[in-house]
């Protein structure tokens, strides 16, 4: 829904400022207070104003002088005594001058978790769940002065969790009774800090009698995609007898369809044929092209009683099996084959590279449209063509999805269920299946929705969960019976598709300890998580923690609060025992941070250039995690909270470009005298055809020496297909400076150019890091 | 729906036999002809006698004086030419006398496939699918005298699998745009031939104006298991201020619970609890207890309307994850843990023994009530407590559901998909939707429903389905809400599931070419389809394939047409190259039947013991098949048509003996001089402790010789718990007659003895069947 074009009234300190346009709507945004109480029954001791969205901790953060900013040092842990408690919201209106026919509704986008509201005093209606949107006409109750209050339920918690035993996995357990997202019990990135209040856009509209609830917009593609069959369905009160207008116009404003005729029933089908659709296209495969849908509702006089527009988008969307997948079978007895893992848009296989998106903020009121509007810039400027709305948080506020339909970019939308073993009883069911229904209409029209997920790993031994979970099953049949012709997963990893790892080293791998040799030897259909962890930068670390503990950094203090320490074993995320391992003995916060994000920016790398390089097969990379909801010390994101971006990133973005040149290594650490080699490959995930051309591929060492070390003549490259190329090698100097590089030029096309740095251990090394390396 | 209480009327030879029992219902048996015609339009130029229910090619045999019997020789392919043809099928009959609100209505069970029906000459419907039933109120078009036909329309096909290319994998792709069961286009051990007309029960039916139309039983039972909170859902016509009385009675027929009440309205809830319900407990495990459920409708002076009884019970199944599956991670990235495969009923993991249940006729309308009660005597007999019932297959008719409830055989029903691609167009899946509720309604109140599936073999590269396949998803929807605590996966194998082998010597198995070997090296979930082909007694062979071609087999005569040749590749299921490697020069069909079913039973008896070896984390062992549609010469299959039991049967049943000594061997073949040695155990499937004792293992050779190996002090077996004894060993001596046996001999339990025939070659064998072991 859209509120664009309607009349906006703004309720400043009880004043009611009225301005009317058309007659005939109002949106009134009310002031309100909020306080907090220890049982249902007692009344708050104090209010406190309240800024809506937000959250009931930032209201009593301001109002009662804790220590601020809120990320800062431990001051989290202020907020932790609130969750057993009550809260209350309170608001007092006037009524508003009605016309005839004329209903109030009291209307929010989201209250979270769960709630009761009052009307002077009554209760009128009550909700479990934070995605559904509140609707409540409020007309027959309403008084000259009016007191609205919500009422927020303590957090959902479960007996079996209930000793607060910090970054342990029965903590997250807490949620698995309830559509609370998961991460705000704690995660190995997120603090426990369980956010409640109301989160999104809350209002009280006026409407008219004759109005337009709801638009469904659907369409089926002739299988060559030339045709768009169109069924509107209209949806609304007192529509009988009025006129309707349909428009579509298309990405230049050129009207494409226009349609007008007379309502008769509550819900009317109009359906309509649009020849030769511009399709919608993921980054990287075409333009994203919106039409916009127009509906405007008239009185017999003309004049317009409503309006909705949308925009929309046309493609066709499948998850395929890989490619090469139905070839490989065993001997009997034979299991299944694997679960299909290739995204195919529009008849054409994508290779879907990308990143887990996960809270952009722990307090979700805060989200804007800026917020998102930033983050999936940077995510399409990345060459990412898909994000994972990862299950442990939320679903994203209407303004993500118009960015993501706007900039290309798929959504691979989880619902919120993750790492753990959701209840089975019919309590639980019946608010999931009101969630998943009101989440469903949230996405469903958005051509950048790609694949609906019941969670995140939930087939995985920490969660316990199979196809026989009914919350599953009830997820699958509400997608089935609402979006059809979207895929389904009931989680990921599917069987085929793999999680992890998250650290640069790994002795505990059978496969090898460093990222590169592990990766080599996989044969996943989709890495839809693996991560590097590094440090966030010096300037991040000094506003989070306070000086006297920022080197060396230690356990026990602001570091561990900000997840380096016992954020997941020992030493996650800083792996201070594999950096002095490779790099030796770290003497200042400089040096800490340029190893870690070296480390970051190499795997990360390597895995997105390997997992390209195993194509066909693999059909997808995204990396854990795009970005984090405060600031950490360390993380596997590519994002510093809010907004500021690691070295990592413009790595990834480099190994995601449509077309390069890329060098398969076996190891990042070599030894003195070693006979250095990779493969050469040509990288094309277009369905452009790349012309032949020539490259060099060079050694630099010491501050600037070169080693010229092979030329290719690579050939023409067909569409969506790689070429590989030589294996090239090239014996070690005595490097006296530990970091080297090597360079591949593309002669004449240098947006192909890739770079790679390497660590050399030897007698010689006496530093690690070079001049005119960094 | 149970008629027996019902008023029956038959109509024979046009006369009306009319016998009436409470004045007020009528099921009147018609008398059919039947004729067929090359186009639609046309009508037949012959009139046949046809019974019903039956099919339209028995009748033309019949009337047509065909070579019978159809299953001698190749005279099955005298159907050949019926497929594009139509069949129309006519009867006549009188208009009923009718009281006052009373309605006549055409019910058939099953009309097989697709057809129309005219009343007088006008068409007053049609449908597409044999498993939903015919129900259609011809009250307001009788005349005096009335025509009623019946238009079968041609065999479904697909264009892409019009050419006619006998045992081919494009050969069954005919059905994947139907709901037509695949076996019928041929498979490797049922000829092409594909069955049409009326298959089930099929009158007119004379109903009151008040009626019950049906009954829905449902119940809760609570966690423990103690109480059942029952809901009866009633539906029926004029049920408005009618008395009900619903009475429930336990084994013995005393009542549990009685209640009485007025109607209201269209459709009645009637709410009980049951304390303490005595369980319904599969084959093995406990009684399979059934209470009877009746409800009668009065009208106003106590005279009974209508009644419906059914047989019920108490039960609650999962699948959950095999034990130990859990425990099993591998490294980063990690893909989802295997699927469940382990049935729990009542809170018991239960070892599904059992077999794959496929058609017992080529032409369903053939079985009967008793065709069904001997083959699930047969099933429980051999210790089986899992029938799964193959998608490739009818659903079956509705006492088979009864006879599984009665004798304790739970039942793994399958959707009627199986080796095909299934569409995922609207108008297959609109036909999917009907058949499958039809099913699920069938079905789905009988105790002994397990586990629903989607259908065989779909997850395969033969068949080339997926999660996303929208009949897949469709099924499982319909299932989540029709049935929502039956357990539902979308086809066999799921991951971590088995399928195959189906000889006891393949070559190409790199686990090893006996069954023997590579068995012992799985580590399957479930092993949901295996077998060992063998050859049929000679009575069915000399039954069915003419003296002149018996022996030896030859390909291209009836052997081939009864699946010895050519049926799966070149050899099977007669395997002939095996058996000669193994015992020699084969030199009458005596001697080939006989070592063809040795080995078949030797086999199949390693499979069932080595899958409960493997327990607890294999949890099933089910063999393909247990019966057969006609009389083969070679096949899988455990019972040769009609209900011909081979050497097989008995040692699969004593394989799953709930407990039993086993001994774990190596492999079949041996040679003189060889160190023959086995794995002792204990199989326990009970929830019972078996008490310490002693066993002693002996060697049988050369017509009786005897070599004492080994005594085994067991200790105690805990409940659903086996136990691992020594490894026993004997040089085998030189020995004349190169089959062997070692006898397990329980002191003092000898239900508890086992005994294994094996084969060895040596210089001094002379003859390879010894007496004395015979």
């Amino acid at each position: 829904m859209r509120y664009s074009e309607k009349i906006i009234l703004l309720v400043v300190s009880q004043l009611l400022l009225s301005y009317v346009l058309m007659g005939q709507e109002k949106e009134q945004y009310l002031k309100w207070e909020v306080g907090y109480h220890q049982t249902e029954d007692l009344s708050p001791e104090k209010w406190f104003p309240s800024i809506i969205p937000g959250a009931v901790q930032l209201d009593v953060m301001k109002a009662e002088n804790y220590k601020q900013p809120y990320w800062y040092g431990n001051n989290v842990q202020q907020f932790d005594w609130m969750e057993d408690w009550y809260f209350t919201y309170k608001t007092t209106f006037d009524k508003p001058l009605l016309k005839h026919g004329q209903r109030v509704f009291f209307h929010s986008k989201g209250i979270d978790y769960q709630f009761k509201i009052f009307l002077n005093g009554n209760r009128i209606y009550e909700q479990e769940g934070m995605f559904t949107y509140v609707d409540i006409d409020l007309t027959s109750h309403l008084k000259e002065k009016n007191e609205l209050k919500v009422l927020i339920m303590p957090v959902p918690k479960i007996k079996e969790a209930s000793e607060y035993v910090p970054r342990t996995e029965t903590y997250r357990q807490n949620a698995r009774e309830s559509v609370k997202p998961a991460v705000s019990y704690g995660w190995d990135w997120h603090p426990r800090l369980v956010t409640r209040g109301i989160w999104d856009e809350t209002y009280l509209e006026i409407r008219n009698e004759s109005n337009i609830n709801n638009v469904d917009f659907t369409y089926r593609l002739s299988d060559d995609l030339k045709k768009a069959s169109i069924d509107l369905f209209l949806k609304g009160s007192h529509l009988n007898g009025k006129n309707y207008k349909w428009l579509l116009k298309d990405k230049t404003g050129s009207i494409v369809i226009e349609k007008e005729g007379v309502l008769n029933t509550k819900i009317n089908k109009i359906s309509a044929q649009l020849n030769n659709p511009e399709l919608w296209w993921p980054n990287g495969y075409g333009d994203p092209v919106l039409y916009e849908n127009e509906i405007f509702l008239y009185d017999e006089d003309g004049a317009v009683l409503d309006e909705k527009k949308k925009n929309i988008g046309f493609r066709r969307v499948r998850l395929i099996m890989n490619e090469g997948e139905w070839e490989r079978t065993g001997d009997f007895p034979k299991t299944r084959n694997r679960s299909p893992a290739s995204l195919e848009v529009n008849g054409l296989r994508i290779f879907a590279k990308g990143s887990n998106w996960v809270h952009p903020e722990i307090f979700v009121g805060l989200i804007t449209p800026e917020t998102y509007e930033k983050q999936i810039q940077l995510a399409k400027d990345a060459n990412f063509n898909l994000l994972r709305v990862w299950g442990g948080g939320i679903t994203n506020k209407e303004s993500f999805f118009d960015y993501c339909d706007k900039k290309g970019i798929m959504v691979w939308q989880e619902f919120p269920l993750a790492c753990n073993n959701y209840s089975n009883e019919s309590k639980y069911l019946s608010v999931l299946e009101q969630e998943a229904t009101s989440i469903i209409n949230r996405v469903k029209e958005h051509p950048c929705l790609a694949v609906w997920s019941g969670g995140n790993e939930l087939f995985n031994s920490w969660s316990r969960m199979t196809e026989q979970s009914l919350s599953l099953r009830l997820l699958n049949s509400l997608c089935y019976q609402m979006t059809p012709d979207i895929p389904f997963i009931y989680t990921s990893p599917l069987y085929g598709m793999g999680h992890g790892g998250y650290v640069f080293y790994d002795e505990s791998n059978s496969k090898g300890p460093e990222v590169f040799q592990w990766m080599a030897k996989e044969d996943k259909t989709a890495y839809t998580e693996f991560g590097i962890s590094s440090l966030s930068s010096l300037e991040t670390l000094k506003k989070i923690i306070p000086q006297d503990e920022l080197f060396p950094p230690k356990s026990g203090t602001s570091w561990e609060i900000h997840h380096a320490f016992e954020a997941w074993g020992k030493d996650s995320w800083l792996q201070l025992p594999f950096l002095e391992k490779y790099f030796g003995k770290i003497e200042s916060i400089e040096e800490l941070v340029y190893y870690s994000q070296l480390s970051q920016s190499e795997g990360l790398k390597f895995i997105y250039e390997e997992a390209r390089r195993q194509k066909p097969y693999c059909s997808m990379a995204l990396n854990w995690c795009f970005q984090e909801p405060w600031p950490t010390a360390a993380n596997n994101s590519l994002i510093n909270w809010p907004n500021e971006i690691k070295p990592a990133y413009y790595e990834v973005a480099n190994a995601c470009r449509p077309v390069l040149s890329s060098l398969k290594v076996s190891k990042f650490l070599w030894s003195e005298g070693d006979e250095f080699s990779g493969e050469l490959f040509i990288l094309n995930d277009t369905y452009n055809s790349i012309p032949a051309g020539k490259l060099k591929v060079t050694m630099i060492y010491d501050g600037g020496k070169k080693i010229s070390i092979a030329e290719w003549d690579y050939g023409k490259c067909k569409p969506f297909e790689n070429q590989r190329g030589p294996i090239v090698s090239v014996k070690l100097p005595a490097l006296k400076k530990g970091l080297f590089k090597i360079e591949i030029d593309v002669i004449g096309n240098s947006n192909l150019n890739s770079t790679y740095t390497f660590l050399c251990q030897g007698e010689n090394v006496k530093e690690i890091i070079p001049e005119g390396i960094n």
